[in-house]
Order: C-alpha cells, then sequence, then structure tokens
C-alpha cells in the first residue's frame, strides 16, 4: 500500500477535499495547474515587490513576451480571458466603436454581456460555418462607418482556435488584417487557447499573429496550464490606447502582479506553453480516432486543437454524461463538446472511449 | 557562506529575479504570499474540478464563511478589491442607485472610476476627518428618494479599516447601520483590511459585521497573505440580488475557483488571517512608538491597524524614499504613509526607524 | 400671381429657409408637423407650469393614454423614440438581462448601439423573414437563464409595424406574449408607428398591445404628426421599475414636458393619430399598387404600413434619387425603401410613379 | 367683458388646461416659450427637410452660431441641457477621463447621475463658496495623470452663470482656460444661462467662451424661451471627438432637426435671447431690491444673472410658498431660491414682494 491514493482516492492530505484521479471531458479549465507553473510562484515569493506591475517578473515577462511576438510587443498581465478581451477590445476603439466577430465568438455568447455592459462596446455578429470570419463574411458588417446610427466598425475580432475547435491558417489570418487594414479597423485576436493553435500548425505562435498583421491579442494563460492569469499582447502599439488605465478601470490590475507574471514566464520563456499545449492536442486526435470508429457517432468540425465536436442519440450522451462530465454545445441538435486538457492521459481518452461504446452499445 | 542569500543578494535560484531579503514599507500588497497559501494551492491542485466555482473548494469555503459569518452568509469569491466592491455595490443598486462614501475612501479616489464606469455608480462622498463616516455624517447626503434628479442613495459604503488606518468600534458600525436601514439603505463594508481590524479590537470578525447589521462586505485576501483573492461575502440575503451574473458581467469569475477559495480557505480555517493581520499590526506599533520619540516627525492619525501616517519634512522623505520604498500620501502637505505587512519584521523597523533617525538629522 | 409661392418656391417668409412644397419618400420623418399640432403647442403656451411633468397637459395626457390602453396605463413622454426604446427596455430589466429582438430591429441596426451603451442592454437577435418574430424564432434565444455566462433573457421586444413595413396580427403578438409570459419575460413593442398599424389593422390600438399582453411600449408621435415627442407607456404597470429616474438619467426628461405632451394629446385625444397614419398608410398602398404595373420593379415584402420595399436596377434607383430623395436598403441587392408620411399627396405618389416610370424606360 | 380671460382665468380655448396668467418664481423653466420662437416653428413647418441635420434650419443655425462664437464654431443642436452636458463632455474625454468641477455644479448634482452612468465619467468636485472654480481650487485635483489607479482629469467644467446666479468675469474664465490648458486639459462651459450671463456682463458671448480660451460649451436654449432644445457649440473643433457619433448614441439626436435648429435661431439670429434674458436679469435685480428692504430676509449671494437666493425663517417660506411656487435650496439652512423667467413681469415682483412683507409680517 506504498500509494496513499489508494486508499485515499486520491486525497493526499486531509485539507485536500477532492480527488486528484479524477477527470473528464467538460473543459480545459477544469484542470488544474502544471507543477511547473506551481512551482514558479514559490520562485517570485517572499520579499517585497512593487505592487501593479513595476515588479522584476512583470519585467523578464516583457523579454519572453519580445522574444516571441517581436520588439514593439509589450503584455498587460490581467486576471482573465474576459478580461483580456474587454481591456484590449476597449483599447482599440473610441465609445462609438464596434467590433465584428463570429457570432459564435466567446465575447458574444459567453461573457454575460460584459463587452456591451463594462465596454460599452456593440457587437456586429455574422454567423459561421466553422467559427471562421473570412474577408467575404467581414464585409456583411463592414460598412457606415460615416453613418452616425450606425455603430462605426473599429475591429475585428477572430480567435485562434476557435470556439468550434478550428484554426485559421496564417494566410487566412493575413487576409483578414489585410482586409481590415485596408477599412481602417484593427485585428484582435482572441488566444485563450493560442498555444494550442502554434502546436497544431506547427509555427511560432508569432507566424499568424504580428507576422501577418494582428494588432494586439488576448493571450491565454489558464487553460495552457496557470493557476489564473492572461494578458493583452499588444503588437502594433500606433494602434492601442490607454491599456494601463483601462486594466485598472476594468478591474484586471493585479496588485501581487509578480504572481501573474511569473505564470506566464513559466509557461513561454522555454517549451511548457508548447509541451502542454501538444499534449492536449494528441489527445484530441486520440479521442477523435476513437470516435470515428464508433457507429452512430459523428464528428462534426475539423479537429485541429483540443476539442471535439460530436453529434450522438441525446440518451447515448445523458448516460455518458454519469460517468464523464461533459457539455451540450447544442443539446437540441444532440451535439456534445468534448475537450482535452494539458494533464488528459491516454488512459483518460481510452476509458473515455470505452464508456462510449458501452453507452452506445447499451440504447 | 552557507546560506546562498548571502552571494545572490537573496536569489536561491536562476530563474528568481528578485532579492527575496528586501522589504519596504510601501504598501501591505508589496509582500508576497505566505507559505502556508503556497502549500494550500499545491493542495487544490491536480484531478478535474468543475470550473467557476462548483468545485469542492469553493463548497469548504462556504463552511469556513458561515463558521465566521454565520448560517446565513454566502462567499462569492473574486479577483481583486475593486472587483469586490464594485460587484457588491451593484449587487444592491438599483440602476439610478448611488453610494454614499467618505471622500477618502477607496471606491472614491482608487479604482480609476470603476465603479462609476463598470458599475455605473453614483458616489455621493462626504469629506471626514479621520477616514470614517457617522450617522451625522450620511445625513449630509441621505435625502432626496423621491427627487428622480438625484442619483437614489441605495447603500452607505464603509471601510475597516479605514484608508486612514483608523477603526470603527462595533457599536459605531451598528449606529451606522440602524442610520442606513431606518432610511431604506442597506451597508456595505470594504473589508480589504478586515482581518487587521478585527485582530486589533480583539473581537470575530462578524463583531463588526453581520452581528451588527452589516448587509454585504468585501473580504480582503491579497493584503492578508494571498496570491491573490478576496471575495464579496453575502450576510443579508434578502438585500442582494444578481450577485452570479453580476460576478461574470463584471469580469470577476475565476475559471479555476478553487485556487482562489482554497487561499481563503487557508487564511479564515484556522488562524492565519489572525497572525498574519496581528503580526503587521504589532508592527505598525512597534513603528509607531519608535516614529514618536523622533523630534519633528508627527504621527497624524490614531495607529489602530497596519498603518502609520506621519507629517515630516519633505526633504527626509524624499532622502528616505532612497532607502526604503513608500508613497506620499499629501505631498504637499509633507504627508507619507507608512504600511506594515504580515511579513514584516522587527528588524525591518528598527533598521528603517534608524534609517529615519539619520535622515532627519542629516538635515 | 397671387399666391406667393409661385414666385418664392414655396417660401413665404425671408425668415423661411425652405421650400415647403417639396416633399420625397425618403422617410416619414422628414415631414414637418401637422398644422393642429402646431396649434396645440400655442394652447400650452403662457403663464408658468410645473417643469419635468408635474403640468396640466401632462396629466391630462394620462387620461387620453388611459382612454387607449386603460386603467392602468401610463404614459412617460419623453424626446425621441431611441430614448423611448432605451428607457422603456431598462425598466424591465436587470443589469445582466437581455433582449430578444428581431435582427432587423430599429434598436439593433439604427440606434449606434445607444441600448448597449446607455442601457448596458445585451441584445439577442434573430434572423426573420419579413421583421416578425415567432414563438419559434424567439426560442432560438430564449434559454439558459441560470447560466451565468449568458445575459439572461428577459425582454422580448417587437415592433409594430415593423421595420420592414409589415404587421403583426393581434393574434401573433398575443403568442408571443403567451410564450414570453410562460418564460418569465415581458414583451416590449416599439411603436414608433404604432398609429400605422392601427390604422391598418383597423382595430383599437389596445387590440394588439394592452388586450393581448404586451407590457409596456413606445409610443411614437414625431412620425405621427409631431414637432417631437414620444412617451414609453406603462402598460403593465407590475413588470416595470423606476421610470422616473431612468428617464432622467437616460437624459430624456423634458423640463418644460407641456409642450411633449400637449403635442401627444393633440394627436391622440380625437382622431388626429387615425387621420395622419390612414392618410399615409392609403399612399402607401397607391404607391405600391402604380409600382405593381411597373415592370422590372419587384415589390419586397406585404405592403402592410406606410413603407414600400422595392427591388429595382441599380442605375434606376440612382437616376430617381436625382429627383426624389429616398434611400438603399440594401444597395447591393438593389433594395430601396420608399416611405410616405401624413403629409404625402395623391399628387406626390402620381409624380414620384411617373419619374419611376421614365427612369426605368430611360435605361 | 371684452378679455375672455376674465371669466376664463386666463384660459382662451377649452382644450387650453392650464391658466396663462399665472407665474411664479420656482424655475425659468417653469416658464413657456417665447411667441416668436413659436412663429419660427411654424416657417419651418411644411414641406419635407432632410432629417437628422441635414436640413435649411440647421444649416443656417451654423452661421448664427458663427456670427456669435467665431468662424470655427460649430453647434450641435441637442433636446436638453444634460443632454448637451453629457454629450459634450464625451467628446473631450477618454474613456478614462475625469471632469474636474464645482461640487454645487448641475452635472454633479441635479442629473441623476448621468455623466457616471451614460458617459462613464468620474467627476473630481470641490467644494466653492459662490459656485465659481478658480485655478487654485481646481489645483485640489488636477494631478495624478499618469496615475493609473485615478480617473485622469481631463476637463474642467465651469457653469456661467453659475448655479448660485453668480458670473465668472471674462478674465477669470480665461485664467482658468489657461491654467487648465496649461496642465493638457480642456475648458468646457455649461451655459443653460449663457445669454444671462452675456446680458449681465454686458458683453457679447464670445467675450467670456472662444475669446478666453473655452473649448466647447452648451448653450441653453430652453430657459431663454425656447419650447426646448440646446446646442453642444464646439468652438475648438482640435479638441473634440466623434460629435456626432456620441449624440446619437447618447439619444439626443432629433430626427426633425429643423425643429430645434429654427428655434435657436429665433433666439439667435437678432437680439431675442439678449431681450430674455435682459429681461430676466432686470426682474431679478428688481426682486433682490424689493427684498433688501424686508427686515428679515438675507440675500446669500451676490445678484447677477436672474437667481436671488435668499435665508429667512422657515415658516415665512412655507406660507410664502402656497401663493407662489419656488423651491428650497438648503432646507435645513432655510435658503430659497427664487429665478425670473424671460416672461416675468413687475407686477409679478411687485406682487411677489408684498406676499413677502406680508407672511413675514405674519409670524
Amino acid at each position: 500500500m506504498a500509494d496513499p491514493r489508494a486508499v485515499s482516492g486520491g486525497k493526499t492530505d486531509a485539507r485536500q477535499h477532492h480527488d486528484t484521479q479524477v477527470r473528464g471531458f467538460a473543459s480545459d479549465n477544469y484542470a488544474g495547474a502544471h507543477p511547473e507553473v506551481l512551482a514558479a510562484l514559490a520562485l517570485a515569493n517572499g520579499g517585497h515587490q512593487v505592487a501593479y506591475g513595476e515588479d522584476e517578473y512583470t519585467a523578464h515577462l516583457q523579454r519572453v513576451i519580445r522574444s516571441h511576438f517581436g520588439q514593439r510587443a509589450e503584455a498587460f498581465p490581467v486576471f482573465n480571458g474576459t478580461g483580456a478581451n474587454v481591456v484590449a477590445l476597449q483599447s482599440v476603439t473610441d465609445r462609438w466603436g464596434a467590433v465584428i466577430a463570429a457570432e459564435s465568438a466567446h465575447i458574444n455568447v459567453d461573457e454575460c454581456g460584459a463587452p456591451e455592459r463594462v465596454g460599452g462596446l456593440k457587437l456586429l455578429t455574422v454567423p459561421t460555418e466553422d467559427g471562421k470570419l473570412t474577408p467575404e463574411l467581414i464585409d456583411r458588417e463592414a460598412y457606415g462607418w460615416d453613418d452616425e446610427h450606425r455603430a462605426m466598425p473599429q475591429v475585428v475580432s477572430i480567435t485562434q482556435s476557435t470556439e468550434l475547435g478550428t484554426l485559421y491558417t496564417p494566410d487566412e489570418v493575413r487576409a483578414i488584417c489585410e482586409h481590415a487594414h485596408e477599412r481602417g479597423m484593427v485585428v484582435h485576436l482572441d488566444g485563450s487557447r493560442l498555444a494550442n493553435a502554434a502546436a497544431s500548425l506547427d509555427v511560432p505562435m508569432r507566424a499568424f499573429t504580428n507576422a501577418v498583421g494582428v494588432d494586439l491579442l488576448s493571450l491565454g494563460g489558464t487553460k495552457n496550464g496557470a493557476v489564473f492569469g492572461e494578458a493583452v499582447v499588444v503588437l502594433n502599439p500606433d494602434a492601442v490606447r490607454g491599456m494601463k488605465h483601462l486594466r485598472k478601470l476594468s478591474m484586471q490590475l493585479a496588485s501581487k502582479m509578480r504572481f501573474v507574471s511569473v505564470q506566464l514566464e513559466a509557461l513561454l520563456a522555454k517549451d511548457l506553453w508548447l509541451r502542454n499545449a501538444r499534449h492536449a492536442n494528441t489527445m484530441a486526435q486520440r479521442l477523435a480516432a476513437g470516435v470515428r470508429e464508433v457507429a452512430g457517432v459523428e464528428i462534426l468540425y475539423p479537429v485541429q486543437a483540443n476539442a471535439v465536436f460530436a453529434r450522438l442519440p441525446h440518451a447515448v450522451s445523458e448516460r455518458l454524461q454519469k460517468r464523464y462530465r461533459f457539455y451540450f454545445w447544442d443539446e437540441a441538435a444532440g451535439v456534445v463538446r468534448w475537450m482535452c486538457a494539458f494533464d488528459t492521459t491516454e488512459e483518460d481518452v481510452d476509458g473515455f472511449l470505452a464508456a462510449l461504446r458501452e453507452e452506445i452499445g447499451a440504447i
């Protein structure tokens, strides 16, 4: 009985309230933090550091960010993805500005109206096939800049990887940026899963951001293995205004910022970001491959990052949910989303596939 | 020379960018986190936990909160103090509501207008002697509920301990609550330094909150030794509405909430909150006692928590700031603020006093 | 040549800067005011009347409103339609509320984001065939009330007559109200052209509002012949909160309110509202009948109020616009909108049809 | 009995609901409109004019405005004073901006928080003796532009004439403008009673606005004799951004704008604005002169425009209010405000003074 988990259900301390061996496919933010990130928090601890960003760790983070995104890049660490997006979008819009985005974009469907309520932003949304905008789709809302009755389109916001687990190629992003810039708009990229995109495309993160014209992005840390923490990364400083004040008034300024910055540094300074993302993507591929062999389950979008969307009988999903937590994406249509995380194991995937087969066979 | 800090300036790891032995008196949020809090993060790590608050650590936090604030209390963990205050105030106001507060209140002077901009709140502020409201001071703004030209006073917000390091007695809070309630207003308490207040008053936190009528509070964790994390604690659920949605739309909902909750649990479950606060207060007393012996330096307010405000010659402050980081509070008046933290040592205080004596003698 | 207009081009006074005989088909708000409305302004003039709504004309307006909409109805005069809609919608939503509306709704496409920016509202929009919502279409956005990530659907807002000149039958409105109420939502009706709808349906205004469950509406005066002025009409006082304060903070409170109220009274007390609306509708029917006889022009939606939408060759529209002012509705698709007003004459319509025939023949 | 008013109590038409011979001293917006303004509405009526400001009357208004305020000036007609102020202030602030104003300013105390709620503005207010800011008073809040914790002071807003009926001299305004400009701030002037100020100072309106550095102003029409209508007048176009969109999104864009513009033209094209203002001021002087002879009543501020503030026994005020409507300014202190309007007569003043003498003698 050498492993205490054998008797404690994965708990190793009386103050530990959960089973550390249980994982599901509900979301990559159900995962905890990578141990190297936790270790980094300890490194940054002790002594006094100037609050609100004038600390050594935030200074180091800037160097790391520039190594990824070039010498003009600057990171503004924030607490969460909603905050990153809303702070970023405010910095590139006037009070009368609007944001063109995919109808499925997180800023449109999953932030309880924070862009509108906190940022006073109007979203001009476009339905898409696969979560991806194109110049043609953008043009459905890119007009009327002189018309005061219309919220002025000032930004195009794209998501990489998208909410549907799909990816823009660098050329696709470039085309969007050129199209937007020609019309006087800037391009924001919601990169809460930026690492997964780079890992899957097998290119540096810059290849589909600053190298092709993206002006600023929301860089995800949480889903990549942090305790918490994201950053707005300004790539084109000419396009943005007021970042520091906007971060503060949007309630996204951490007092002990060293602890946000050191996590991002832990992920990004070497290859932890890539290892984590690559692993999650690989698990999604393994999952998709297994699912494709199960009759009665249809995979809906190209599996390009760490998400698998599938259509299957509602009753099967419900039975399966009793064994593994995951979400319906479109309950009426029988569509579910399965997410892999940096800590998903091959055993997790195989166990889940076995359960899927069992439940689909039991119907 | 066994101590590596002797040669590395307090750094023990190549990735550690700061000197862990340097501390100042600028702010209690210049401090890092208490080691027990870091250890708690590790305990909560591993495995999957439902995101956004449906995890085991948040559930346990509720029990801890109820042990402090009674069976009706409920905690809503958030990222930071600005967030706690603005979420809390929105939950007890209509769109036309106003908040009566001391002119010196953090919500008025230190949040870049977040209450107004994010919450759409009007602040009705009153000058005070010592940062403390009274029923009489409240009455300067408590009128005109039926007058649509006037933002409707719906909340009184007090701070404990105040921005000036002073304290309300439980009876003083009770008088404010009775006064407010009689006029149909609720009472919010900004408790970013709630622990310091309880430690100094030597009473449980409930003694000056729910026991005397406070309806909801912002409970500080960051300055008490957390990496980050605060909570809105609802004491009177009949008075508040929409907390969950307000937290989300105010961009204060942590996805991996277990990591916020476990920190607050680490502080509050036993006596870490009290040890940390008591220590900081004791250091402030030691500092104040030493300062009082220095001719030419005047202490300005009762030293009741972990802050010491002093007036001294501007040139002395400037010289001293080259040795220890701290802030002017009112530069024109020569007033400075010295804060003690949970990790301030007796040696820190004594060293600072020696430096103060040197610099004042050098003028 | 007794008519001074013969020489002055319709101007009868040196201070008159425009030709009073020129009319087009651009919008019903290109028209001026009905002479009876101007006369009413003079009646309300003179002497002092309490500002901000405590005047005799606003009191009388309430009686008139109740005669139309029942004893529970109350009117809150405001300046314009945007104001009426945004004040109304705020009164039936919490800070976390959302409004389900047709994608083509004026609140979505024509108010520069005022609902989002002033009201902090999230709009959940649905594409429609003809500008009309149905229970089925509503259901595309009516879900997730407990999900804090989703703006909470609290209102369904419909427009009567719609932006596309179509009408809901009373039964269609009733079905929407029942559907909304069963789901805990209220129903707002944007009635900037309410009079046109009633005239066309040949029923009292109540027949498709309070009689079938509408909770509150925006009642148009401007397009019906007023100088300016609309009103939020609360039909179900149990559903709304804070109207007086919301009107003020939304900057829609007229100090000399008697002048708004007396205009609405002039329209509504007898049958001026109906005469004006009926006339505009009749002119639209005459226009549509004429257009249907012109080969190469296609009428797009049922002509049920005072708007005619047509598709015709772009070049024809451009030539015609040099003779009569009107707008493209969807320039890429060659769709234009022609509006008739209370002062459109048969000669105006016939002249326009002749011009249309000429221009289409000239291509 | 030739005068129908003798039998009808001032009513001349069955649809006239009020007594046109009753006037009080409550507010200059209790008055109606000047007959020449009503006549102008009729002149602008008839025919179609492009909506939303592209009409002939708005074009003419621009010429009139330039004749008063110079060739760079441009007017943006709006509905009311709250709207003018909030639109104007948004055009000269970033999302993180703050406005320095007197504590007594209308934008602070009388607009139900509209600047904060609609404009997202933080007000930094300063107590004053007489409603007037000075460079010294401004400096109490003019600091911290680089501090993201502080809302950034970007505008100084002054009121002329002030809420206390006092006036800035042109030199005083010039000193404020120079002070503000040196610190990178712009100057806004709330001129809801601009005409009264010019009349009292006996200088053109430009003398204390664009001639001395004011960047933009809110120009009052309503209290000067209009039915409704004000304008933001941009004096320094380099300082403002987005006026057209801001007016629309702030719900202050009139569709039939010709009717706002023609009223302002009627007031400003010749000397109606001056006659109306001068008369109101003269009546206030007559009232003040009479009051000064009444023992037991103290006039509180210099009577420089059309307002008289007085302190008298509370019981006298209450008795007097039964005969003439007016407001307490500070009920606890026994302070009342008496306003004269463009239509106040010498008989009104004398009758009021007689009543005051009677009531004070009756105590």
